[in-house]
């Protein structure tokens, strides 16, 4: 027997690897990628360069930015394999949503790929994967949504930019610009946020030195638990619950006082307000119009009322909250929210994936035993 | 800022959670299942025999042994979402071999069955869906493969028990019924292990209250990884590489001298004879023949060498040694020697995903950051 070490349930603050991808500084209201702010990268860079810094350590010179657009655009389009398999995948995965069918695509899109044999370890076919797999990402959410609505999956376009392109695939129109940018704001802002769930199932599974598609799969998959939290949707149907200014107040009381979440409110780490949601906030407010009114007007009485009955636990916006509303601003189908959020922490994902593939320690935790000791003889079957 | 923990590397020996499913105990050369010794419920009962102890909890009674089979073997067959789309997976997966395959068509499964939507946690439900996905697994593996070869699939039989309807549907052909009881001792030899990454992977997908299907996705991700270790395959590749008796001291020495490993040796839990082993060479005795013979004589041989050159480490056969042989002898192709194993682990996993999910505690551990700590500001672009 291996000594064994005891440590909080679930593992909580137990420091299980270093990482140099970045960091969620709860107190302080900060989280960065690499020492950048994320919020400000999201007001000031477009998405490949975030996406160049997360892969290769650094923010792009103009002809880094050249360089990656051009290599990264082609990787758009899905290998044939894959694209003939998605009509029939879209049919199997129709009842159960979209997290479901990009597990499945993922998984598809890498075995096709033949994404590294096993049994060969090779960083720079790893690297190759992993921008392979971030490229696809929105042709195979896309083209899934679309078939699941009787519509023709769009060819990717490569002289768009990685948000206008997702934007252009899912419509089939022209994107306008505003928007676009807007959806690109959220998706660097959405790239990682620490050593959540998802990202730590993606490191397990590549610390066995398996493939990029095995990890993403994974971790697809642990996105998908209602635990892990985080569903943009849920807070704007929140919106909608309440309806009305006046029945915020009663609405918001009512569930509070029944012992209630209220979605789109508190997170486990920020004690201050989420900086995302205070960028995504801004971001609306440039839209401004109805909806914009209403979500403040409830955020407003909401942490008014939640500081009035749950005095000192500093309860605020979350990033699902404006999330919901930016997205609905730029015409997103809800059914497409969390899967717009993978979009963008695909890379992230795959950024933890190859720091930990350098590693060559598997991830590997104890059990303690807690049933009866004494082995028991196997009774003869009556 | 949480509180952190420092642990031993690759979490090795830490405690993550509790189990009553079972238990390694690598001193003794001894695992067991709820109390009973693998190997002896191996020898002495049927595959759903133990598959209703891992997931029930009891070893069955004579009518619930017939309840559990009329209740498993009809779920054996696919839905037809799946049915049809598997040649395209077939094709799209020819080359990334058969986990990636059955990793796609598990999502798949999970994803056509409507496994239990997101936000909606039932227990029942997902049992049933762990049920469904364990006893649709060697329809999927058998499909592939058959599709792969260019075959048609056959479709599984509801009279034969689990490992006779896997060799029925791999082959087409009434199942020899030494082989077949063969196999079964295998299968069942091999549902649990302890706490391996695969297993691990499993409770953290299954810890944020993702689906089943999720779960075992992830989890055949994590065990096609080479440092997840387990191929039998590779082990009798070994045997076909040395060939004759007389070139085994040689190709031992020169090998062990290089540092290499030999495939098939050592463990990093038992420091005894790996008591798979030892089953399976007991299986291997009794079907007899040349590669018995020569596969003993390298072991005998192997054995002193390993014990010569790398004195005190207690090198032994591993799981692997043995099973290449017996499934070599049992007709099963090469190709299909690591999805049989899955065919058994997808039991041991699914226990687990049953027991985690009824912990409502996510797994969710925290990473340092190691980069410069001082915020950088974001340069303009240029």
């Amino acid at each position: 027997m291996n000594t064994t070490v005891d440590v909080p349930r679930g593992l909580a603050g137990v420091v299980v690897t270093e990482t140099e991808i970045g960091d969620v500084r709860g107190r302080e209201g900060f989280y960065h990628y690499r020492q950048y702010s994320a919020v400000e990268l999201a007001g000031s860079r477009g998405f490949e360069d975030v996406w160049h810094l997360m892969f290769r350590g650094t923010l792009p010179s103009a002809a880094e930015r050249a360089a990656f657009a051009a290599e990264t655009a082609p990787l758009r389009r899905l290998p044939a394999a894959v694209r003939d398999a998605l009509p029939g995948l879209a049919r199997a995965t129709a009842l159960s949503g979209p997290l479901a069918g990009l597990r499945t695509a993922l998984s598809l899109l890498g075995a096709s790929a033949g994404f590294r044999p096993v049994y060969d370890l090779d960083p720079g076919r790893r690297a190759a994967d992993a921008l392979a797999a971030c490229a696809a990402v929105p042709t195979l959410l896309t083209a899934l949504h679309r078939l699941g609505q009787g519509q023709e999956p769009v060819e990717p376009r490569d002289d768009l930019p990685y948000a206008a392109n997702y934007l252009y695939m899912l419509t089939g129109g022209e994107p306008d610009p505003v928007r676009a940018r807007a959806v690109e704001q959220y998706l660097i802002s959405t790239i990682d946020h620490g050593f959540n769930a998802s990202t730590f199932t993606a490191r397990v599974i590549a610390s066995t030195g398996a493939d990029v598609a095995a990890c993403l799969t994974g971790a697809v998959g642990a996105l998908s638990g209602p635990l892990h939290g985080g569903a943009p949707s849920r807070a704007l149907d929140t919106l909608d619950a309440i309806g009305t200014v006046e029945r915020i107040e009663p609405w918001i009381r009512e569930r509070v006082l029944a012992g209630d979440r209220i979605m789109g409110f508190g997170h486990p780490v920020y004690r201050t307000e989420d900086p995302r949601s205070r960028m995504l906030r801004d971001l609306a407010l440039g839209f401004g119009g109805p909806l914009v009114d209403f979500a403040v007007e409830v955020e407003r009485q909401v942490e008014r009322i939640l500081a009035e009955l749950k005095p000192g636990r500093e309860l605020h916006t979350n990033v699902e909250f404006y999330a919901g509303v930016v997205m609905e601003l730029c015409g997103l189908p809800r059914a497409m929210f969390t899967p717009t959020f993978c979009a963008a922490r695909v890379v992230g994902w795959s950024a933890n994936v190859l720091e930990q593939a350098a590693d060559s320690k598997i991830i590997r935790p104890a059990a303690r035993y807690t049933g009866p000791l004494a082995p028991q003889p196997v009774p003869a079957a009556d």
